[in-house]
């Protein structure tokens, strides 16, 4: 297979993770004789550095030519300490979210066998832990209408959802239930907010045409509860945008390290694959961040392109890496930890 | 002391956890030479039913006239899984706390040492752990203009917040701060949020006030992983209204249960005190629900009024009842736990 993939390492630790992931993609290429090119371009803070734009629009074409996008991480805290700040690193995350249409961002969730020891939860709880997050991408809070009042002591974000906004990712979970065990939890605040209610609404009214699939509701603030109680109860859940980015951050830490989690954004048109975790400044170039993450986002786009042998090789090589303890500090509470590179090494050698 | 209370027990297990604090606080009243006059009043679930009205104006009178108010709990499944409900319980409290002007809600979390191997989190993580969580209560998403479509297919809420919302409940936090650790984190999400910078910029504004309070600024999708992963490098947090919902039910995980977590929400002229678990409608007039959520709610009340020494023998003897096992299931394994009443009971003898 010929894919054209347009990779956007991002800031902070965003490079040193996509290079492991693009050695593992091109490993994956010789030994299955398949074409990977690999465009790299600039986003977040490192293209507000070079362009005055986090998401210049060379990016942004690139990324719509391509057939899949590898993403690193964006994020820098010079703008988060400056709450006046007109270009943001984010912005250029979050346009391109919304430009390429990615409406589900799907997080998946597990315990590995070889961390159970390294989460903070007893082994008890998270063992055979394996929950898919569905969380709407493009809507709500984060692109609902902004207002900052003239004298800058009002502030107003607005949480909007539409019928069709809800159902095409309502549609995608109840078929990730179908194929997995049966259930669905739609987590919501439908007893405050009306947008939520929408959403009880039109994933009760679907759930006619999934017989086969259990569906559920929570509260926001019980399943921030409940996800640590007892993550088994969980199957598929699906959720709105701001409550996705609390719920799944949240949910890394059964697998022990945020540093282990890939996700894939998907629309109609276009997908991209990323690692959960952020840019993670305080890590960069020390040879310490976790690739795993970020090579599980490569195993992720490779079965969306149908190659789920290439996928299930590289998650072979992780899961081998994790048993041999060829892990990063985050998860090895060894002496003399490997860096991000030798990771990268083992995965590519494997293959 | 003299101290007129209003009782609103609510719905599902509100009443009989509520009775169990009312019996503590009449005990503390003898001991100590006190009158303490409840009166009782519907709110919720119950008062729709009988009064058509989850506030009725009488409630809402009582509580105006009252000294303090002792909150049971709230909420229906019957109105949770009608999505087109014109009055539902909750809007019962949250009127209430609007009427009343309680904008701050002050979630104390601590990890009880009898209790360390109750947490499903590992002992190391949570022992000595002790938080204060302010939550901004009657602002935010939760009272922004609400919208539903005409034709049912589009739904909004607002997330609005004033400069002086964020600066009363900021002082507040800061001073408890001066009175703890010296540590305050806001919880935001300023890289997305236009409230939430403005947030960001108000408490940065205030801090130079407490010179003695090193605060710093955690992004709420972190802050619910850092919640789980290290939850002793918190001391007092500050959020808005969404994100303290979640996070402080998230944090009640550390306890080992949420039957045990108390809550304060004041004002600048009335005071209420409520456990932070719901109306839990499975374990309705089981004997299963456990009380000292409200007994220690009336601790805080006592406090509140400086009632410091019958405050602390209130506390006394729930540390004393859990290191006996005098506990409900929640918290206790034994085969033949004891009961809301029999919690009660032991609470009310040792006082
Ligand atoms: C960087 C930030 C804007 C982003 C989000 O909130 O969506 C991140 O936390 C994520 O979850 O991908
Ligand atoms: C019942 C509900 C409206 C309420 C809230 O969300 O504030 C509850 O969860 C709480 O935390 O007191």
């Amino acid at each position: 297979m010929k894919l054209n993939i347009a990779v956007l390492p991002g800031d902070g630790i965003g490079p040193e993770v996509t290079k492991q992931a693009i050695k593992a993609l091109t490993a994956i290429a010789s030994e299955y004789n398949h074409s990977f090119k690999f465009t790299i371009a600039d986003v977040g803070a490192i293209a507000i550095d070079k362009h005055g734009d986090a998401l210049p629009e060379k990016t942004l074409e690139l990324c719509k030519n391509s057939d899949a996008i590898l993403f690193g991480a964006i994020g820098d805290p010079k703008y988060d300490n400056n709450p006046d700040a007109k270009v943001r690193p984010e912005q250029g995350l979050l346009k391109l979210r919304k430009e390429m249409g990615l409406y589900a961002n799907i997080r998946p969730v597990k315990a590995y066998q070889t961390l159970l020891d390294k989460s903070p939860l007893k082994k008890h709880i998270i063992q055979g832990t394996d929950i898919s997050i569905y969380r709407e991408l493009t809507g709500g809070i984060y692109f609902g209408k902004k207002e900052l009042s003239e004298d800058g002591n009002y502030a107003s974000d607005l949480c909007a959802y539409s019928r069709d906004e809800i159902e095409r990712i309502a549609r995608l979970a109840f078929v990730a239930a179908q194929n997995r065990d049966h259930k669905l939890t739609l987590v919501d605040k439908a007893n405050v907010l009306e947008s939520s209610r929408l959403w009880r609404k039109v994933v009760k009214e679907i759930a006619v045409e999934y017989p086969d699939v259990k569906l559920d509701f929570l509260f926001v603030d019980n399943a921030a509860m409940q996800m640590i109680l007892n993550p088994k109860q969980f199957d598929v859940i699906l959720t709105e945008n701001m409550f996705g980015d609390i719920i799944s951050d949240e949910a890394s830490v059964i697998g022990g390290s945020i540093g282990l989690l890939a996700s894939a954004s998907v629309g109609d048109k276009y997908a991209m694959f990323e690692p959960i975790h952020g840019s993670y400044p305080q890590a960069t170039n020390k040879g310490i961040a976790n690739p795993i993450a970020s090579i599980l986002s490569a195993a992720m786009l490779l079965s969306h392109f149908g190659l789920h042998n290439e996928a299930e090789l590289i998650r072979l090589a992780v899961e081998k890496s994790l048993k041999l303890n060829i892990t990063t500090p985050d998860i090895n509470s060894a002496i003399d930890t490997v860096t991000t590179t030798n990771v990268g090494d083992f995965v590519e050698d494997f293959i």
